[in-house]
């Protein structure tokens, strides 16, 4: 089965876009690109205490730093492992994630090995989740799988084997791969996960209406770096 | 100052291109993609041990089974640290590094914080460098400055923070930036460098040609996934 974009036009605006929602409570205010500076990281720190975001996403060398900048504020701080490509070792992926923890992070999104998927070593996969989530103890534990390089079946599989282990979200993509997020991946993970394992979607969502209609999807947690331009804009009412 | 393709013609086609050179010696054989399966690894290691390449570059995941594949032969492991973003904590890309060597890495190919650089926070960056050499004691160390994010000062403060450590390379790109070697950046590193720190030129790298002016320019490695069509096209002569 596929769906466009359209076919969601009906549905949406008669039925499911709530009218009054609190975005910012959703967002993952995310800088995560290589060449980010020192007062970007600042920046963003600041814009999520402003805008109230639920967190900030940012790669595992500005934890630290991030931590002091959010001192005293709400915002939480997710911390990246294994990325973009999630070709780490398991011991590394351990250890990037007690690092990160330890420099502050609440929250660690992990990229799964998409070639170990891609080899049938699916007890490897689920081990390796494991082994993080029980690294990072009750923190909050969201596994990347990466939808754009799956086939439908590769997604089934790493969402069947996320919800083996104790991980808490998918999701659907680290923004540096060959695609992000899409409507027609986050109602097959609904389908699957159902009220078992939180969604997170990321990667190219721009605007505050595709936002709010992966929430509509049943999304929990939005990863963007437009969250500020979101807000300003009208909210659909 | 800036170069063209066109600009070095002349130069090559009279001076600089040997007339015999055994490529495959210089060739780090690639597959560093997310999407690499274990089938494509073991492959990988066949075409290294048939063609005498120098070396494979894989991903710290497979840097295990690749020992096992090229057990007997005289092929090195180069396994990357903190790719492609550079962006993990100094800890991570020490504990990554000791991880990959003690998995059976010779060498080692990291990425510089470029975030810190960008910063002005040299120190950090060359810290990092020397922590990392530190931890993997006598085996090759090759530093990525990945070149495409940088302004020309920023190539130059790169290779000096890299000369000042005891690195033994500057690798110019992940091949997964924005782009990849080109003659002017490794003409500027050897200007830089000279004999105190040798250059692996990677990213884009397609043919024996190019491969080749990249040697004459003082590359002493080179980083391609196209080294079985290198070898196999007609030497230069």
């Amino acid at each position: 089965m596929s769906y466009a974009k359209n076919d969601f036009e009906f549905t949406f605006e008669n039925h499911l876009l709530p009218k009054i929602m609190n975005l910012a409570n959703y967002i993952d205010h995310t800088l995560l690109k290589p060449t980010a500076t020192i007062s970007e990281i600042r920046r963003l720190c600041g814009e999520a205490i402003t805008y109230g975001f639920y967190a900030i996403c940012v790669n595992g060398c500005h934890v630290a730093f991030a931590k002091k900048c959010l001192m005293g504020s709400p915002v939480k701080i997710v911390s990246v492992v294994g990325f973009p490509l999630g070709a780490t070792s398991t011991k590394s992926k351990i250890l990037e994630a007690k690092d990160s923890i330890s420099n502050g992070a609440d929250e660690i999104d992990m990229v799964i090995n998409v070639g170990w998927l891609k080899s049938g070593k699916n007890d490897l996969v689920g081990e390796e989740i494991r082994a993080v989530k029980k690294a990072i103890h009750k923190n909050i534990l969201k596994v990347i799988i990466e939808t754009c390089y799956l086939a439908i079946e590769e997604k089934k599989m790493a969402c069947t084997l996320v919800m083996e282990t104790k991980a808490d979200f998918i999701k659907t993509s680290t923004g540096f791969g060959s695609g992000g997020a899409n409507f027609e991946d986050v109602i097959l993970i609904k389908e699957l996960a159902g009220e078992k394992v939180k969604i997170k979607a990321s990667g190219g969502i721009k605007d505050r209406e595709t936002a709010e209609r992966y929430i509509a999807l049943g999304a929990s947690r939005i990863g963007t770096s437009s969250g500020v331009s979101m807000i300003n804009s009208k909210p659909n009412e």
